[in-house]
């Protein structure tokens, strides 16, 4: 493994409960009672993605005006509780970890660049060897897009590469861009969950994971 | 099965995400950021055990002031998103749809009388058979106490009734008060979860199980 690719929500920040909370808020601006777990579920989508899934889901017939309007309230809900939202503690350490190891690293996220720019910077975005939000790609997860344009702007094979990621969007882009995926739990999603959608191993946290890279062929060299 | 036992937050009210929320802020307001997920997972047991739960996997040592001062303060924040939370739809037929099968039913939430009083409200609380909050027994769940105690006041043995969770310390204390467990996916645990910890069958919402009471014994007369 030479490279590593990271989501964001959920994995370095702890950021899902918050998003869930901020969607819940703007379906119920729109007179829409959705179930929280609905939600849950379905974040690490990209918005438009995640309104269409509960559209059809729920057949609620949204407009395109509609979702439009609800993806807008959560953008505003979700900016309101931005500012409590923790980044994991040894998310900060990614680049001290990695750069003696001579291994490669991106970030890619479904968030806008609005929703996720302070946590870049708390993790030393600026020091990754490629940062792919969802104002970069048309196409977020679930689809491989995005996450084989790291691949690209990092000159990493797919196969050579791991995605970490909390939901198993993570984990189905991974496999779909040619990678393997490496689950932590902190998003909310279950070990099985994550192991039936592909996980090669799943980790507590993404501390966890940092401290245990040989298990997924990271050594020192 | 002549009767069954609810949970009420992440049940029959979509209240577990807010308490998530509440929690973190609570742990914040003295300092200690708290994974969400940490909390999730959780959520359930009665506060006072959570506490002492995540004091000791996370070696906090909190006093037990800081401990009430931490309940306090989730207390306060919960109270003010209770008005955000919505009771599941189907949980406000429960006795429309279980007085004409004959099925006792009884509600059991490790939640405090001031927390619950308005989701009591909305599901006919007072046309169940028994009623136990977390402030009628000083130990809640995951302990079997007022899962046994509402056995009880229903006058039905624990083997011919059901207990009906979204976590697994609903399913851990079904098992220790000798009866079974039912999960419902509304808390956010996942079917695995739920499974591994004793449910005899894991169902959507509150809704599906309620259209399918036949499944865990229940026929029309």
């Amino acid at each position: 493994v030479r490279a590593l690719v990271f989501d964001l929500d959920g994995t370095l920040a702890d950021s899902t409960y918050q998003h869930v909370i901020a969607w819940q808020r703007a379906f119920e601006g729109s007179d829409i009672a959705m179930p929280a777990v609905e939600i849950h579920r379905r974040i690490g989508m990209d918005g438009e993605l995640l309104l269409k899934a509960v559209d059809r889901a729920f057949g609620l017939d949204l407009s395109p005006m509609k979702r439009a309007t609800i993806q807008a309230a959560h953008a505003r809900e979700f900016s309101t509780m931005r500012d409590s939202v923790q980044v994991f503690s040894w998310a900060r350490d990614i680049p001290k970890l990695l750069e003696p190891l001579h291994v490669k690293w991106a970030i890619v996220t479904s968030g806008t660049q609005n929703d996720v720019a302070p946590f870049l910077e708390i993790v030393h975005a600026d020091r990754a060897d490629a940062v792919i939000t969802g104002d970069d790609e048309k196409q977020s997860k679930p689809s491989a897009h995005p996450i084989a344009r790291a691949f690209e702007q990092m000159d990493v094979a797919p196969h050579d590469a791991g995605v970490v990621g909390d939901s198993v969007w993570d984990m189905l882009a991974s496999r779909e861009a040619g990678s393997f995926g490496i689950g932590v739990l902190t998003g909310g999603y279950a070990q099985a969950e994550l192991s039936a959608s592909g996980a090669f191993r799943v980790y507590r946290d993404i501390g966890e994971f940092l401290l245990r890279l040989e298990e997924v062929g990271i050594a020192k060299p």
